[in-house]
């Protein structure tokens, strides 16, 4: 049944092979443009998230593939032999952005997903595949980033998830289920991830590494492990023009001196990164004294037990600091996820294929680190001129992007293979 | 013409003459109430800011006032007997509140007028009289406060009002012809200056002055002088996982030191209050270094030159923090409003009319501060339990509310007797 004929009858002849996925890109590089920040603000479930999502389902419908939205509001867009989901090699990324974020992250493993399927199209691979679009990979609206890999794996329970709220007090679930999912039937998707024979991203890579080597592309050896904490330093609103200096219990001093802290103690932490790159006074006026500000601290390190350690001592100034000016402090984890190493067989086979390209290990967390623990997983970059990301300069250049839809599809076709010599499993 | 009698059937009989403060305050208590910060979030031209400007329409309506919304936004109220809208007594607050705001800082003035009102027709005090409600006077959604007070004396010119964006990037042009008003209309109102005998606001006090004083109400002495500055300080946005922490020009170090720096000059410099009680990151997000950091200043002292010192090693201090970090930093001055003091003469009439009440200073901001240059203006405070203002802990006693009201009123009987003995001018 799932000959390469039939496959090919079934997904049709591919309308869009022509298309590049700097084409692909520049049909929606107008979607979620940020004109106070430059660059995209594209938060899951928004108007432009929205927008994108339907794109993706337009592009994957006119190749053939046979498209839905699982429960945790995963899209699958499937190839399928015989209707056969099983055995499949996935690929996938996400369309949601860190707010005025560059039009790559995400996106360009999208973009890169469709234009690698042409690819496999046109050589006949069989096989089960599919391209996978996780929502809230970045965690920019409910905080808590790879939310849609996390549920379907179960790193995160639905309670906990549901329960996220967003700036404007919303929960998860309010605004899932406004978007068309139900959120009673959330949570761990064992069936999905069964069916999948190994995950392999795409991402434009977040740093000058490709630059200075001198290559289009690169095979991921690591993940770099990764929290995210919010200090809330409660102090005493008041009025800015009446309160005498002597008399403020301002939390917003605190906070200023502990951002500082916090850079000062990564510094001399060698390997660890630690940011405060959102910070919120609430009620937020000119002419008021805060009554209390949630700081937001992003911390890396290749060892999880020095993350921990350096955690520690942040919360432990922000008490400090915060009893200096008659506040207080509290700490919370909002998500961790430890070194991931990618499996060494796989990623040399992977790099072998596509012609000794580099190794490089990342600091930015992927659904491919999560997956990880599940599924055989392997990511690939993409050269990123700048080095920049997460902010309007970030890069690619359109050959480059060619160059890793075709090492996406090389990959693809030997993960194929291997799946192809795996023990077959009767249909559900 | 323009006896009493035909004063009191032109208003008619008041229906709510039983109307109290604190009942008139209680037929508001749930519009904008902010679930998140606490107390109220009533922004100019929001829904809830409308909604409280219908409410006060319908009050001054049932009490046979003849109301108007005039060119550059405020609503009139006239008690005008024979139509002469001149030689007016006029007492006025604002409905907008800062985020997170209090329920008496602008409404207890504007239920208090209402009251006062109330005495004023069953006393049977001739003469014109207005209540007018003054928009965006915290100036908490476009920096500039007392806006609609500085617009009708040319305080600020329209060009830059109409131009002042909100949070949301929207101009103050855009978000008054939204609500009605006609932006090419704004600006300079002499006429209506020329209308008003005298100005006097009744305010709940920002302070616990009247607390250890022991009295329900006081009378203003003066107005602190105060600004509003905006610092930017701009870096590289990127990635907060891949960018090592010795490659970040990040804003936010800068920004952090400086509001710790901000409190230290203030201290050191005696009578003098400097604030940051608002800051944003751009873009915002936990896993992104911002590329630039918004930090609002409030800066107040009795003596101009000191704030302007103040605010100039403020602004040095901005610059060389942001050098340290490989950033850049602008100063940009929002408003400013030296220091006021109301007439001594005025005030102490007033405070013997009403029994010897204190006098009191206040550091917060007041549409009176921006009349007095061209009306005859006074101030008076009514007693806040907590001392606290621009937070949710605001209060104030009911029976302190009627007290305020019952001054309100004996000081515009006072202003109205003064008035009447001015020369009369013709009707226009």
């Amino acid at each position: 049944m799932s000959t390469e004929h039939s496959s090919t009858e079934h997904t049709g002849t591919p309308a869009s092979s022509a298309d590049t996925v700097a084409g692909l890109l520049g049909q929606i590089a107008d979607v979620g443009r940020d004109p106070k920040r430059g660059g995209y603000s594209r938060p899951v479930h928004s108007d432009a998230e929205h927008t994108l999502r339907e794109w993706f389902r337009e592009q994957a419908a006119r190749r053939g593939l046979d498209v839905e939205t699982d429960r945790n509001g995963t899209i699958w867009a499937w190839h399928a032999p015989g209707g056969r989901r099983e055995n499949a090699v996935v690929t996938g990324s996400h369309l949601d952005s860190v707010p005025g974020g560059g039009a790559y992250d995400g996106p360009l493993g999208i973009a890169s997903a469709l234009v690698a399927f042409d690819r496999l199209a046109e050589r006949g691979t069989g096989g089960a595949r599919a391209i996978a679009v996780f929502g809230e990979e970045e965690g920019s609206r409910f905080g808590v980033a790879c939310l849609g890999s996390r549920l379907a794996t179960g790193a995160i329970s639905p309670e906990r998830a549901l329960a996220l709220t967003d700036a404007d007090g919303r929960t998860y679930a309010e605004v899932a289920e406004r978007s068309g999912l139900d959120p009673t039937h959330m949570g761990p998707d064992p069936d999905t991830l069964a069916r999948m024979a190994a995950f392999v991203e795409l991402h434009v890579e977040q740093g000058r590494g490709l630059v200075d080597l001198g290559s289009p592309v690169a095979v991921a050896t690591s993940i770099l492990g990764h929290g995210r904490w919010r200090i809330s330093i409660s102090g005493e609103g008041n009025h800015a023009g009446t309160t005498l200096m002597t008399d403020r219990r301002d939390p917003m001093i605190a906070a200023g001196a502990l951002v500082v802290r916090v850079r000062d103690l990564a510094r001399a932490e060698p390997g660890a990164r630690a940011t405060v790159g959102r910070l919120q006074p609430i009620p937020g006026g000119t002419n008021v004294i805060a009554s209390r500000v949630d700081v937001w601290l992003d911390v890396r390190h290749p060892e999880d037990a020095v993350t921990a350690a350096l955690v520690e001592q942040i919360g432990a100034e922000a008490s400090r600091l915060a009893a200096d000016e008659g506040c207080t402090a509290t700490l919370t984890e909002e998500s961790f996820g430890g070194t991931v190493d990618f499996d060494a067989g796989l990623r040399d086979r992977l790099a072998a294929r596509l012609g000794d390209v580099p190794l490089l290990p990342t600091g930015a967390g992927h659904d491919a680190g999560v997956l990880n623990a599940h599924v055989p997983t392997a990511m690939l970059f993409t050269r990123n001129p700048t080095g920049v990301s997460h902010a309007p300069d970030e890069g690619c250049e359109d050959t480059d992007a060619e160059a890793g839809a075709e090492a996406l599809a090389d990959s693809m076709e030997l993960l194929a293979d291997t799946a192809s010599t795996a023990p077959e499993r009767p249909l559900p």
